[in-house]
C-alpha cells in the first residue's frame, strides 16, 4: 500500500512540473459556516483539474522500453488531458480512449491542445476496457489506469500535502470520490502530516456507489450512472477500498441541487470556474451532515473544465459589432 | 494630484481589511504572446472587484462629523457594493443610487448582502447626479464619487503596487479605463515603483473616450454607450484625465467579439470568473496593437461580477431530482 513517504517522494519529483495551487477562503463562508475552511484549487492546476498530478508522477516512472512504446488510457474526460499533457512533457506518445458521450471541450483539449491520438469507443464501461485492451494487445502501450495505480495516487495525494503544509493543522479535509484516486491519496496525506484529520468523502446520492461499499464492507456499484457530477460516476476498486476503509471516516452524499448551489456559490462569490464534481465536496459542508462550527475545514476542489459553449453562445448574441 | 507615498499611506491604511489577490499565471498564454504575463485578479477582492480599495480607503478617512451622516454614490454596479460593504465595515449607513438597468445581482448584492439603502433612478447620467443631489441636499450625506476622488485613486492604486511588489519589476502594465480611476491609481504607482514601466489603458472600441479624449487633448463623450463591457461606460474627470495624460502612454481599444475571446479564455483556461470589463486588458494585449514579445507584462483584471442567472437555469433544467 502507498505510504506518506511515496507522497512526499511524488511532490519531489513533479514539483516545477505542476503548477502549485492557490489555497483559496472566503470570509462570507466561514461566517455562515461558523468555521474555517481553506479551498485547495486544483480547478487552477494544468489542465484544469488534480489529475495532471498523478499522470506526471506515473509517465516520470516509466522505463526507457515504456517511454519507448508509449502509454494509453480510458478516461471520460479528466484524466485523458492529463495523461495526455503529461506524456508530451515526458516527450512520448499517449493514447486516450473516450466514450462519445464526453464534453466536447474535454475531447478538443485531449487531441487539439496536448496533442493525445484520441479514440472514441461505444458509452459503456466494457467497451472502453475492450478496446483499450485490444490497441495495448497490437502496440505493446502502457496502461495508466485513471486510480487503479499507486502512482496515481501518491500524485493526487499530493494537493493535500501542498495544502497542510501551507495552512497547517486541519481538522476535517473534504475531497470528493468517484474511483477513490484522489480521495484514498487525500486521506493517506492526511494521516501521515497528521492523525487525527478527519477525512471525510463526498459524492452524489445518484451515484452513491462509495458510501454503499463503506456501509456493505464490499465494492458496490450503481444501478443508474446519471449525475450532473460526470467526472464521479466511476466505482471504487480494491485498492482505493482498501485505503478508504481504513483511512477515511465516512462518505456525504448530497443531492443535485446541492451540487448545483454549491457549484453556483463558487462562480458567483468566488468567482472561480469550478465543474459539478468539484462542487460536491462543498456541497457536502453546507449539507450540515457533519458539525463542523468552530473547526478548520480543508476543501480539495477537484477540477474546472465544463463546457461553456452555451453560455458563450448566449453572451455572443448580446454584443453589436465594433 | 495624488502622489506614489499617498498610494502607499492608502496600502497601510486598507491593509487586513481588502483581500491580498493572488497573481495568476498561465504557461499556455505566455507561450502564445511570448511574454511573461501577470494577472492581479481583483476579480478575487471582496466584492468581486478592485473598487473595495478605494472605497474602504476613503471612508475610513472620514470625520465623525460625516460618519454620523453616512455616505452616498451612484454606480452602475462595482463602487455600489465597495462603498455598501465599505459603510457596514466602518460601521456608517450607506446610500446608493443605482440605474433602473443594472445588473440584478449587482443590486441585490448591494442591498441584501451588504445592507445599503439602495435608491433606483432613470438610466441616465443626469438622473442620478439629480437625484443623489436631492438626497446630499436633504440628508448631507458625503458623497463618494466612483472615481472623481483622490482617495478612490488612491486606493485603487492599490492593486498595481501589491503586484509590483509580488512579481517585481514589469515592462507594460494594463488596466481598464472607464472613468479613469483605476487607470490612474495603476499609472502613478507603476510610475513611483519604477518610472520605465509603460503603462496603456485598455476600453472598448464602441466607447472609446478615453482614448479620443487622449488625442484630442480634452475630455471627450460618447454618442453611444453601449458595450457589453458595462462597467467601462462613463467618461474620464479632470481630475483623472490629468494624471492619465502625463502618466499612460496609450489606449487600446478593442472591439466586443476581442473582448468576449478574452473572458473566454480567462474562464475556460485559467477557471476565473471575469466580468467582461475585467477582460478588456487581456482582449487589449491579445489584439497585437503593442509589441510585447520578450517582455514582462501585468494586467489588472478589475472584477468578476456578472449575471449568472441564464447560465444555472440551464443547468438546472439538466439535473434529475435525487
Amino acid at each position: 500500500m502507498v505510504t506518506y513517504n511515496d507522497i512526499l517522494a511524488a511532490q519531489q519529483r513533479i514539483a516545477g512540473v505542476i503548477d502549485k495551487t492557490p489555497v483559496m477562503t472566503s470570509r462570507t463562508l466561514n461566517a455562515r459556516v461558523g468555521a474555517e475552511i481553506f479551498f485547495k484549487c486544483e480547478n487552477f492546476q494544468r489542465i484544469g483539474a488534480f489529475k495532471f498530478r498523478g499522470a506526471f508522477n506515473t509517465v516520470s516512472q516509466l522505463s526507457p522500453e515504456e517511454r519507448a512504446r508509449g502509454v494509453i488510457t480510458h478516461s471520460s474526460g479528466n484524466h485523458a488531458q492529463a495523461l495526455a499533457l503529461a506524456a508530451r512533457t515526458a516527450g512520448i506518445k499517449a493514447v486516450i480512449v473516450m466514450p462519445k458521450w464526453s464534453p466536447l471541450v474535454k475531447v478538443n483539449a485531449t487531441r487539439d491542445t496536448y496533442g493525445a491520438e484520441v479514440v472514441l469507443c461505444e458509452n459503456t464501461i466494457e467497451a472502453r476496457h475492450q478496446t483499450t485492451a485490444q490497441l495495448i494487445d497490437r502496440h505493446g502501450y502502457t496502461l495508466v489506469h485513471p486510480y487503479d495505480n499507486d502512482n496515481i495516487i501518491c500524485g493526487a495525494g499530493t494537493a493535500a500535502v501542498e495544502l497542510l503544509q501551507e495552512v497547517g493543522d486541519l481538522d476535517f479535509l473534504f475531497a470528493p470520490v468517484g474511483g477513490g484516486g484522489l480521495l484514498s491519496g487525500t486521506a493517506l496525506a492526511a494521516r501521515g502530516f497528521s492523525p487525527h484529520i478527519k477525512v471525510y468523502g463526498s459524492e452524489p446520492r445518484l451515484v452513491d456507489d462509495a458510501s454503499r461499499s463503506l456501509e456493505a464492507g464490499q465494492i458496490m456499484t450503481n444501478q443508474q450512472i446519471d449525475s450532473i457530477a460526470d467526472g464521479l460516476l466511476t466505482n471504487l476498486c480494491e485498492r482505493t477500498f482498501a485505503i478508504i476503509r481504513l483511512n477515511v471516516e465516512d462518505i456525504v452524499t448530497v443531492a443535485e441541487e446541492q451540487i448545483l448551489g454549491a457549484m453556483r456559490w463558487l462562480w458567483e462569490r468566488m468567482k472561480m470556474v469550478v465543474e459539478p464534481s468539484g462542487a460536491v465536496s462543498l456541497a457536502a459542508v453546507l449539507s450540515g451532515q457533519v458539525p463542523l462550527a468552530g473547526h478548520r475545514i480543508g476543501i480539495i476542489i477537484s477540477g474546472g473544465n465544463i463546457d461553456l459553449d452555451g453560455f458563450f453562445t448566449l453572451l455572443q448574441g448580446k454584443i453589436k459589432k465594433s
